[in-house]
């Protein structure tokens, strides 16, 4: 056996302004490499005690069963649809973008049947549709729909969805994996039944958990299943018994990470929601600003824009992969790609947590008016960043 | 909203010798907090081909889907039997501890029907007692073994069982949580089809990914399958494309885990498999010896003993979990508990990966020794020390 050959560790410096992983605080940074304990440890138990209040701060809930899933953002869709759905049921899911999408490949993967509700990539879904799809059905088990839609930046309004899925008695799930923690989500004053999110967007640490949460009304329908949950690894069930009742034995926690988001939320309660939530606004509206003055357009419907995500459209002429290469390249910046029907249409344009600043905001629409003029589209210089400070300086 | 109260993150130092997460080496400790970038940065898609190679290494494989779930060792374990089961199928288990049971929960909840081969715990699964399962069906689709029970500390021969899937055509699949990296495991020359671990035992690495790798044969029978896989996070068709094929974005990738995973696999390069697998084989016989000399009993069949686990049987009279919290307390090691019908029975002793040396077996039986002796159970003073340091200096 001869051993192989690899690199040695050594990332390079990048400013995160994609759809996700965010930039994150180095304190966060430092967290990981704090020392390693068990997970039965009665330090890290505490530590467990601590992570779930903060969720509960960020998620503005009481919920018993608040924690962090073991898995990424898409493992806590996966424990949503697993948990409230089985063969026979009915799901009505708002569909306007790739995360639209998976939900329902996730719920139709229980066995249920799934009434889509469709919008054009770019716009919100309408109530009067989702009042539509609940009417064509006996009984519609769960509503669900994406706060922010990672693929389009389109912030879907939810409080019409909410009193629609209480007045035809379906379970209401919202996705906040781009909105917690950077836009307003309540979810006890919303009616939001089950709600996950994901750590690497304005939570602003490590990808490789999804904050959940779940009220007693969802809880109690899982003693009404026929069948067992179908995962064993995300069964609500036992990791209740795990996180809330008895620290009852269930998978190993991810020491480590739970280190970090304890951290991220340490961060987000000193700094308190409300005044994060305007910062997240405030520099979101200014890149929006900066964005138009170049003369470039907003892809997401007006009115319904997210300041977490914004989608960019590309100039005609522009080689939108150069763009982005010569971002990574030349100043450290990534930014993301369109996804599906919007690949090679948009940018997706994150300004998340603690990547969500003034000097970022400053930072990115300078380095993407060079790029910009490099490609031969010439916005007047500064431009951007003058109406983007203009807002800045008015907030 | 106010803000809430919360601890400032300051872990004690453990020396970690339960049954997982074991003790890190610096190096790993410190390539989480490495700069964070995003999981489709050509940085990280290098370091991902890296860890790929490193893990196909470490499972002496040449399997080209080799990669690591991003989900602790449990949702390895799922990954493995949703994608392989699925109703009107009919696997064979062997059950001689807890992670046994789980693998039939595991399977059962794919609908598929379960054999189970049971053992007492503490005594391997007997190759006759697998063929004769078997036998009784038309059609087995999978053979499933744990190669070292963490709950009991045995170490499961596996070539028989190899030969005997073979023989019935049923894919074979192992777990080693417990064993890759420190004891022997060859997964192509064993005949072994699917094989998943965790990363929080003998890779010593926090836990938080399972290592994975499957065949091309095990790969060829999704093709046939009647229904989707269940679980759209642990599809392996996707996780292919993401991580073998085409970096097609699935979900995102738990990025600092991976620089742990990255770092905790080349250090294992670095100090060779083979030696690795010495170090600990040398220091769990050690480990034996010391806990006989001092008049306690090994739970484990003799000659079926793992060198990663150890069961240690309690004497009489003895507070088990006092002499536990002693060691935590006084010492700062952490040792594990019994689980199931071994509660109160046993204690289970890790001695895995960076934790598997001299220094801590010398450690864990003199810190032992103090805590018996107040017990009133009275080893002769420094018996075990003497008997470990004998079998050390005779290797």
């Amino acid at each position: 056996m001869a051993s192989i050959p690899h690199q040695a560790l050594n990332p390079p410096i990048r400013t995160l302004l994609g759809p996700g992983p965010s930039s994150i605080h180095p304190r966060v940074q430092m967290a990981m490499s704090a020392p390693l304990v068990g997970h039965l440890d009665p330090y890290f138990t505490s530590l467990m005690d601590d992570t779930v209040a903060l969720l509960r701060y960020v998620f503005r809930t009481q919920n018993k069963l608040t924690f962090p899933v073991s898995g990424t953002g898409s493992a806590g869709m996966e424990a949503a649809f697993d948990n409230f759905l089985e063969p026979g049921d009915v799901a009505v899911i708002g569909v306007n973008g790739l995360f639209g999408e998976r939900m329902v490949d996730n719920a139709q993967r229980t066995g249920a049947t799934v009434i889509p509700v469709t919008a054009e990539w770019g716009k919100i879904i309408h109530p009067e549709d989702i009042e539509k799809a609940l009417k064509s059905q006996k009984k519609v088990k769960l509503l669900s729909l994406v706060h922010v839609e990672t693929s389009t930046g389109v912030l879907q309004p939810l409080l019409e969805a909410s009193k629609l899925a209480k007045q035809y008695e379906a379970l209401y799930l919202v996705d906040t994996v781009t909105s917690l923690a950077g836009h307003e989500v309540a979810v006890d004053d919303w009616g939001i039944d089950i709600c996950y999110s994901g750590t690497q967007k304005c939570i602003s640490c490590p990808p490789g958990l999804a904050p959940f949460t779940v009220n007693q009304k969802a809880l109690d329908t899982l003693q009404k299943r026929a069948q067992k949950v179908k995962s064993w690894y995300l069964d609500l069930a036992l990791l209740s018994a795990y996180w809330v009742t008895g620290r009852v034995y269930h998978h190993t926690a991810p020491v480590s990470m739970i280190y970090a988001i304890h951290e991220a939320l340490a961060i987000i309660a000193e700094e308190g929601l409300e005044a994060r939530v305007k910062r997240h606004l405030k520099n979101g509206a200014a890149f929006h600003a900066g964005i138009e003055a170049m003369g470039l357009k907003l892809h997401a419907e007006a009115g319904h824009r997210a300041c977490s995500l914004t989608t960019v459209r590309i100039p005609q002429g522009v080689d939108e992969a150069k763009v982005r290469q010569g971002l990574l390249n030349e100043a450290n910046i990534e930014i993301g790609a369109g996804l599906g029907p919007l690949r090679g249409q948009v940018w997706r344009i994150g300004l998340m947590g603690y990547a969500s600043s003034e000097e970022n905001v400053v930072l990115l629409l300078n380095e993407l008016e060079k790029q910009l003029t490099r490609q031969g589209y010439r916005p007047e210089p500064g431009a951007g960043v003058a109406a983007a400070l203009g807002v800045l300086r008015a907030a």
